[in-house]
């Protein structure tokens, strides 16, 4: 990259230019720019806690995350992906939340994200609390209809109400169901797990139609195959993957605020989004990330690698 | 302790029957209660972060200032005082604040408060951010009418709005003024310092008769001849004591999350407090406690501290 | 669990109810009491770290295994127990050791189990360093007889002497042997691994009939196999199940004081408990969580959900 | 700042556009730009540790600094600056310097301080470690001719040679006199303390002409009179700023490579600071912060004022 | 120290012969033997904290202390003392304590201190819990007599009983007067402050004779006149300093585990060593570092720089 | 080891000798020496970190690893290897690096193998960055020819340029190649994933005739196969390990500079050194633990326990 012609697209800042604790900490050290235009993904921040029900801190997420991904290079060892020779991509920036009032912060986010997609880009979310996939599905749902779903966490998010309110980290998916944003029968939920109200607590999506794999059963195997038989199940329709860091097991990934023992592993982790490749993918997040707890940057590390993961498997990047 | 006749009031429970490390770590490892019936002071929990404008994680304080408590024997070597020879004081648990709501919080926090103060009791106050001292303040005025306040803090929190809400921890002070809470010529807020938007930033306060002793005037000097005048001017009158941890140097208290360097010393906080004896006061609390970022427990362990001076000085431990 | 009649039982306090983070630190926000009264089980704490040869920090186990417990809920979504429809369960505090010294503090936590065991509860305690399973033993084998043993650990703890003593961390089992309190041929140690001082180190227990499952002949594999023959092996006779955070990796629990490379993995641990289910467990132990080095809170958290995991199991939350 | 006519100069973002823990993190969160056009003074990183010669970390010290900056407001409380009304101010980045050869750093330095000072414009660094000083003294030498220097220090940093080689951390003003950028007689060098390898260690630079105010005669009072005399001793001479955060006691700066007790208050920083309003001031660094061991962002965020009180005694700040 | 002739005594390792991360940690990297033969002066270390009552872990402090005295260069540039000119001086390793037996220590520290006192040395010990002193001060009165004693402290450590032991760290010195071991008359307790018992719970020494100066008497000033009359009382008595790091303010001292708000400064503390200078000092300990909670490295480093203060006023050192 | 007759070898410090927390930490706490005269392997540290790239601080890694290795025992319970029981082992301490240049530091590190190669020693070296191989293998092939190498890492290392400079921790095996130090076709890199430049950054090695075993092809199985396929390979010739602890997934050894995802795990590493029994192994290296990032101690005590791997794998070990 260092010599020759000029790249056609965005690229990293790489090592040899600056070194990799210099410069400005954008997403993997890419341009900044302050809407969509022009861009075939991007990634956004949204810094955001205040649906969280226990550990809080994930309003620092955005940035930490940031703040890791500075020493990833262009391509992808394993996979051979190159998304910065395909599409441009820059960051660009954060959303303006209202940290005071969690119901306005949902409708900011869906208008922002309306704003965005008024440009034909795929957007990357870096969280911020779970509460934040709702008013994006709403946006991208108005874009690209009902979309099918993975969705990868401890929880399955579908509460009706908590604390007797319809908004929060833990209703996301209840909400986007009863909006019609979703495409139920095409909705996966993995790594599901940990301690409920009741023992049917994972049942509601199942009854609109959702397939839950449990952490139990994904426990001591590769999930190439499961990614296979959902890659068959959702075909062509759009798809958004929502990444909860808590799907991982909290050994992996302690810097969250609702840890769930016997998790998944980050090689699964990997395999689930390297086995999206071939979806149609419209849109990813990445949430939960709560720097607080991060004691390492570990977490947040493993945050922005499964969103350049994702990058690397959006079609444009292998068109 | 350990010999002779029952004491009459409740203790805390001492190292030679529970080592300090051990048994249920509520506020000095006093018993706890459900109510403030029989109480003549009680320690109250507000578990809340969701008015906090910067670093997250004061709905953890109560919690740590409670762990950090164990340590604390029944006298005050310094001033002499027993509270627990004279009162009957109990920590009465958390309020069951919403999480999801700033706007409903503050609500709770008034009936809470209210229920509190249909006994005869003075609540010492765990916090949680400073949005809660408005909706305290609401049930204190209600019993005692508009009180003097001493304020201890970097900021004025006067400001109008934040982010364009009446309600967060920047803005409680404005809406007890509006609200006719405050006997405007006997507030003091003591350790004011930093930037601000305009120059002019600590003079709304002054403007309503606030009386602004910013942080520049107290280097260098014990704060004992400023608490004497503050004890002159407001007499009798039902006064509140708000103290915000980050009033002190943030060398002195990292663990709070709007840092404001020069701040005061532990000494002249100790001399601020100490320097109630005499006051007519009411109600305190001791706010903005984080402890994430309190790495050594020191910090939790100062506002307990506070929190117990507080006690120390309530006009029954002088009676 | 909002609505309909009072349950018969003790539940955990809800996150509905009041948020995770407030509220009494008990083990899952349950409801405390200071004896075993009327219960069918009930968790106890014992802060004691003097017994530790390593890194120390024990003796705040108890505090942050119940602090990190406040998350769990009452089901457990993977095996369907929900041990508070089934039986009567509340924290009963701490054992007051004397921290000054370990030969009275093993005399006094003996007592203590010996009335906790005047009722008809299982026992299950936070620890503390290893040497307390020790005394418990002494009080388990008093009303029960000899047990069968389930110890799951990194080390033996089957020592003679520590610089010279009998009572120590490393030596619980020796005496227990030594004192007739358990049935030789029904003890199984699981996760034995590192370095020791001779390289027959684990073949006292063996002469004794121990049977001994090194870490290296768990790697790789599910352990629930395993536990179906220690089941079969074990039958009806009273068990007590003895598990040492330590026989964990130390990347999953760093928080501990003697960590050894190659240990097992969450999935195996609870594969473990859970492979308890059918056993007549008559008291469990998780020990040696040392938060100083849980910096994540991680650990902890594993362990209050072992010991849920071990409350999950019990024979009346099946009957 | 809200409403009315569009400021004239650059502006911090502000909390009511964006939350203060949002946006790229620039410092004080004013605009980015490459170069030094068009600015009345620029904050510039330098982000190197190799010249360190204890506990390392200072690379990621411009970083953590801009973090920390992000609170900061445009008028300063205490003094009535309001820098951003009468200066064009921006973030200029980071030099990209070699970070595997220490000399080959040295001379990027100057290089790029060489192009900055093409433009009218006063240079403040963020670092990095102490030997940034000499390089950039080199440049401003060359612009400005030989400065007035007021080094803030728990070290004369006046070595000859540290482990045999010219260019490290403890030489650089050493070599500065070598080069005759300093005027010597008008150096001032404050908070010297510690041990040493000869009793008259801190002579060298005296018989140079500096003055040494050692720590010791600093304790206890104000240095208001101290910068008052020192002001009256420079006068109108270019005059460079070199703060080492090892200044300060450790107890306030922990974060930091070459602690050493008994140092200066953050009052006192911020006397010698705030004196310096009236001074010729050409340049200033803060260097030395190391974010590894400043567990609580409080060194960093005292670093960020620092450089923000710089910028407020500007002489453009008071023109 | 890099040519001439070679120095007639040991002197710590500089930095450049070895970077000053490197070689092995002893105390200020001086030369290391196993007994005090042909020493002036030597460091000791106790690694115990079994006789703490609260947060754990100094029996990590001699070793955190000996790592972060790495920095320490051989001369005092404050008081010009150059204690390895005129002194030999090693580290002479720890004391093999029983970390099972609280009581059984005791015995083993006054018999490794007796055959160390055998030489004509001045033990300077790094602590380990206060419990120590007693047993250090039984091997010191036996060689010099009973002695003075200057006791900086937040506690008396004069209780006759925790939790019905006689040994333990806040009893030392009730001990060390009941076996004839201090002057009574010539004991100076400083720092002390916080909470007690009893109103009196400082009066048990004064009746003995002792002089208390409670921390709130040290207030505000310089601590240089009260060692002026310190000396003048103490003569040529033979003296022993005991220091225990919590007299400090846990802002400055946190790595300790009975944290007592309002204690003394870092400057004071110096001015309490150095004005021992004079004195007919025989041994001196440094006690409680606690390095878990010393999350910066800063009290350890502290810890190390009052010790070599100890060494740098021994009588030898100015001889 | 306690009683019978004196061993003939050196052997680790006992904790029944002394408390595992006491004691100088060399590293296992053998006797330490200056040279290698007499031993038959030896441990040695380089305390360097100027040669990284990203996070820094390896230069603390030789002190932490051998502060973390106080807890072993001389016999391997795993594998049977008594070590000290056949070989003659020192800890010889620490190169002088010189910390201000990095190629000087280089030609340093081989000098002082080459000191240590006049011995029939097998030199395990605790580092340290990966640039320590390069000048060590210079040595060592110097003695022993060019070596076979098994390479454990996430990254090849075999870039020709860093920042335009031929030395740094990305270049050694580049170098190596260059210099003729290895048997190309006899050389593994374990591990390898992660982004790249382009895609076939690691085909360098492959064109040499390097065996690349990249991570993704040792996810979900045993290395013991492998394992067994390199010795085959290997045959006689001499070898050298050089083992990075980032081979290792970042949720095990967080504690090092430069984290990838996806990594092997801690029983991987055991059956990949463990796997080197039968080899004739030369020399070996454990490099890149940054003990800043190492926030529970366990990635320092990982290396400190692969290094005892090393040695027991030693041929003199079985011989």
């Amino acid at each position: 990259m260092s010599d020759g012609a000029a790249p056609k697209f965005n690229q990293p800042l790489g090592g040899n230019d600056m070194p990799r604790f210099g410069g400005v900490p954008t997403m993997m050290r890419l341009p900044s720019q302050d809407t969509a235009e022009g861009l075939d993904a991007c990634f956004v921040g949204i810094p955001m806690d205040i649906g969280t029900s226990n550990r809080t801190g994930t309003r620092h997420g955005p940035r930490a995350i940031r703040a890791e991904s500075g020493m990833m290079r262009p391509y992808n060892m394993a996979t051979g992906a190159g998304p910065f020779a395909k599409m441009q991509v820059a960051d660009i920036g954060d959303v303006a939340i209202n940290t005071f009032d969690l119901k306005k912060t949902v409708d900011i986010i869906t208008a922002a994200y309306d704003e965005i997609l008024k440009h034909d880009v795929v957007p990357l979310t870096l969280g911020g609390d779970h509460t934040l996939s709702y008013p994006v599905l709403r946006a991208i749902a108005k874009k690209h209809g009902p979309v099918a779903l993975i969705h990868v966490d401890a929880h399955a998010d579908t509460n009706d109400l908590m604390f007797g309110e319809k908004i929060a980290h833990g209703t996301p998916f209840r909400r986007a169901v009863e909006d019609g944003l979703l495409q139920n029968d095409k909705v996966f939920q993995i790594g599901l797990r940990g301690t409920g109200y009741e023992p049917g607590d994972f049942d509601w999506g199942r009854q609109q139609g959702f397939t839950v794999i449990p952490a139990e059963e994904c426990w001591h195997k590769s999930l190439a195959p499961l990614m296979q038989d959902i890659r068959a199940r959702i075909g062509d329709t759009p798809c958004y993957l929502t990444y909860d860091i808590d799907s991982l097991d909290p050994s992996i990934a302690p810097g969250t605020g609702t840890m769930e023992i016997g998790g998944l592993t980050t090689i699964q982790a990997l395999e689930i989004v390297r086995g999206c490749k071939g979806l149609n993918l419209v849109g990813g997040d990445l949430v939960e990330v709560s720097p607080q707890y991060d004691t390492t940057g570990a977490t947040a590390m493993l945050g922005a690698n499964l969103l350049y993961e994702m990058l690397c498997v959006l079609p444009k990047t292998w068109a």
